[in-house]
């Protein structure tokens, strides 16, 4: 099985992400944590390209193109191999951020992003969760992280907006595969609910 | 007038690219040489990724993702403003390297390269010289520059064969863009073709 965790940054997906990696691994299901963009030794040198400097660094389609070029690194080199040998995989961002954040959010490409992945990608998560929080937190808590990957961080709170919303309408869009995530609460809390929209 | 120069590693055309521009500058033509991958800041960050390594360090897919990023940065940001201006550009290497590396040579990707084309860059050069030599000879010359750029030359004579097949192909399917340059002789004869050719 092949799950995705989506949400604005801040929003406590990658721990969420990592807290069910464990809880799968430890009932005994083979399950691997990996990221975008990033995940595997190629896509985690574009990453680079694409987290760090300035926002106006590329054009929303320079950029679509780099995670595109990114994803199917990670989909040929860890994603396809592993879910092939039968383990799960759990990953910190897929195809949806790239709807989100270049399809609506940075510019309306939506088509693009659609025809991109159609072409290159061709695959979906059987289950993504996003997880939702109130854009004003998770700017503030992905303040307080800090370090150099702050390349999306700078746009500010209106763009952590649009985000929310663009990510609530994809979610409304596919309700087979998507689940939103109530993310206010303690990280316990919010595992549990997790849990209980997987199981 | 935005002119390419195309053909196998080592054939002369970087060389001849720069005789060109400096020629159509001494005649009063304000004319901007260019390459790829990179001539802009951001494509000169990927070309890092294309032209050093292991050659089996990208799938060709991933590869052709990353070159169709580099030149939406150079169409965008150098290529489209230098035109608009009314300024020339000549550049070594275009698109048509996509078709011939990506889309027959490494892979048989020539649809995507069409898509991505389509949907991403957009346009062509108006005037394209192939310049044509022998690829054991091509080989050699590439070889004994040396650097660290070698990751295509890595892949051995049948691989520029393949290239050239490809290049002269792709002239004969283009009549109308694409001229093909003698490469053999000395420098000032293949500059003298090539002027020949464009006026």
């Amino acid at each position: 099985m092949f799950i995705s965790f989506e949400g604005i940054d801040g929003s406590g997906k990658s721990t969420q992400a990592r807290r069910l990696a464990k809880t799968l691994n430890a009932r005994g299901t083979e399950t691997l944590l990996t990221r975008e963009p990033g995940g595997s030794e190629g896509a985690e040198e574009i990453r680079r390209l694409l987290v760090q400097g300035r926002s106006e660094r590329w054009s929303a389609e320079t950029e679509l193109l780099l995670f595109t070029a990114a994803r199917r690194d990670h989909v040929e080199r860890l994603i396809q191999p592993t879910l092939a040998r039968g383990a799960w995989i759990v990953t910190d961002r897929f195809a949806d951020s790239s709807r989100v954040y270049q399809g609506l959010a940075r510019a309306d490409l939506r088509q693009l992003v659609e025809e991109l992945h159609r072409l290159t990608i061709g695959m979906e998560p059987d289950r993504t969760f996003i997880i939702d929080i109130d854009p004003a937190m998770a700017l503030s808590r992905s303040q307080t992280r800090g370090g150099i990957e702050d390349r999306y961080e700078t746009l500010g709170l209106g763009f952590q907006q649009k985000l929310r919303k663009g990510f609530l309408e994809l979610a409304a869009e596919t309700p087979e595969r998507i689940r939103v995530i109530d993310g206010s609460g303690s990280e316990d809390e919010v595992a549990a609910r997790v849990l209980a929209a997987l199981d």
